[in-house]
């Protein structure tokens, strides 16, 4: 499906408008921020999540944080109607002088964004996707590690590394070959009941579903551990799924040669994910 | 000096304006380059060297190369008049829909803009500057080294440790401690009458002047190796001076409470690329 390359509706610090200014420090440096968040009913889901993640980011950039209220207002003026849809927020140091040093007077520019709904196949979610390992990898950075930033070349290159729409995503490691992420999806992997997400000290976005999955996993008695992982630690995995706030939850049926079940508790989470957040 | 948050003129694929489009992939991703260049006489200094690194930047993100003949036109009209300016130029992948997958159609985006040129302090060159280390570390990514890529949240996090005007320059480490760059410079060191500076592999980015200064050193027979160095070298180093395409040469008089003296082989480069690049 070919969607268009022009958001549906846009609101630049509260206008409506498609421009930024090139000096904006987010073209310049990619100095900001970025949320992706799922609408459904006209509501953000898991909006409370993706705020504190975004407040995380601000707080570790140093940028001002748009004010809650204000936020709220625009997000709800921009979802009326939408009763599917996707919703990005943008929040970068705004417009600044040449060079690198952020001035203390900065301005943050906020954009806000609707898109048209992906439409992802339901085969993803139901049977499961073919995942392959990425060659591009991730830099090692604890002061950028977690928050969802600008800088997404390494995540550009790896998904420019194929084209096969038979492989729904890329496994990404980082330069000590540790296992870290899809391109744009977060990853776990159950063994014995339990499961295992990878930690994102050192690299990674820390993803809202992530999240929502670990808090429902101690909700539900269910072991979840963060911890590193390697590709050796997969290859033994009972069950591998990815996540992300648009996607929900896609359970992995291969990696490479890999064959892998459709686990009894990737479908409970699965189908939780569904009924709690996708089906008021 | 305050200078203008807004550059002097700004042509987006050739058309005077100030906005790009907030769907494109430079602000969205940082999926982008950028070359900054002294403009002299009307003319961009080092051109064909900064045009080689776009090209090379170009080559490595799978990026359309903006035609030469096209860049040439726009950057004779941009530089009429100016007798001392920056010109920067940003290539980005330009306009597509959401998510990190390029677009096999995607056309670049290209933004040139003319800056005032900085009037950096006659002491900076003459007698000599003071720097300090940075606590930000630069993530280690063969993929992303050398180029001048956007993603440039580490130096801005970095340039934003400090806020004394007397330190000029911030000293950057990589992951693993070895030394790789200013935030915005390149750094030599001299010692028995040979220079040094760190090796790009795995971050970094390969500065213009500092290839000039490589190019003059193998001219003048001065002996200049590329290597890992660490902070125990620079401690022992006779000379330590950094560069880049606007600045030209600063003396590094001191680093923390080491003091350096302003040696013979910085002095004499520092004459060199006045005499050779900004004296015609």
């Amino acid at each position: 499906m070919a969607l268009p390359l022009i958001p549906l509706k846009v609101l630049v610090n509260g206008q409506i408008s498609h421009k930024i200014s090139i000096a904006d420090r987010g073209l310049q440096y990619g100095d900001g921020l970025f949320e992706t968040i799922a609408i459904y009913k006209e509501s953000p889901i898991l909006y409370e999540l993706h705020l504190k993640r975004l407040e995380a980011g601000c707080y570790r950039l140093s940028l001002p944080l748009p004010k809650r209220e204000t936020l709220n207002k625009e997000i709800t003026t921009l979802c009326q109607g939408i009763s599917r849809g996707v919703l990005k927020i943008i929040v970068t140091r705004g417009v600044s002088d040449r060079g690198y040093q952020p001035q203390p007077q900065s301005q943050s520019t906020r954009i806000l964004s609707i898109h048209p709904w992906p439409d992802y196949p339901t085969i993803s979610s139901e049977y499961g996707i073919r995942l392959r390992v990425c060659n591009t990898p991730l830099g090692r950075n604890s002061y950028l590690a977690g928050i969802k930033h600008l800088n997404r070349l390494e995540q550009v290159l790896a998904r420019n590394e194929w084209i096969d729409p038979g492989i729904s995503e890329g496994l990404m490691l980082d330069s000590q070959n540790n296992i870290i992420s899809g391109t744009m999806s977060n990853l776990f992997i159950a063994k014995n009941g339990d499961l295992q997400t990878p930690d994102l000290s050192y690299c990674g976005v820390a993803g809202v579903m992530r999240k929502f999955i670990l808090n429902q996993a101690l909700a539900l008695g269910i072991m979840a551990k963060i911890q590193p992982l390697t590709l050796v630690d997969i290859t033994r995995a009972e069950e591998i799924f990815i996540c992300n706030s648009l996607i929900g939850l896609w359970p992995v049926r291969s990696l490479n040669n890999i064959q892998y079940p459709l686990g009894s508790l990737t479908q409970r989470l699965r189908n939780l994910i569904s009924a709690q957040l996708f089906c008021r």
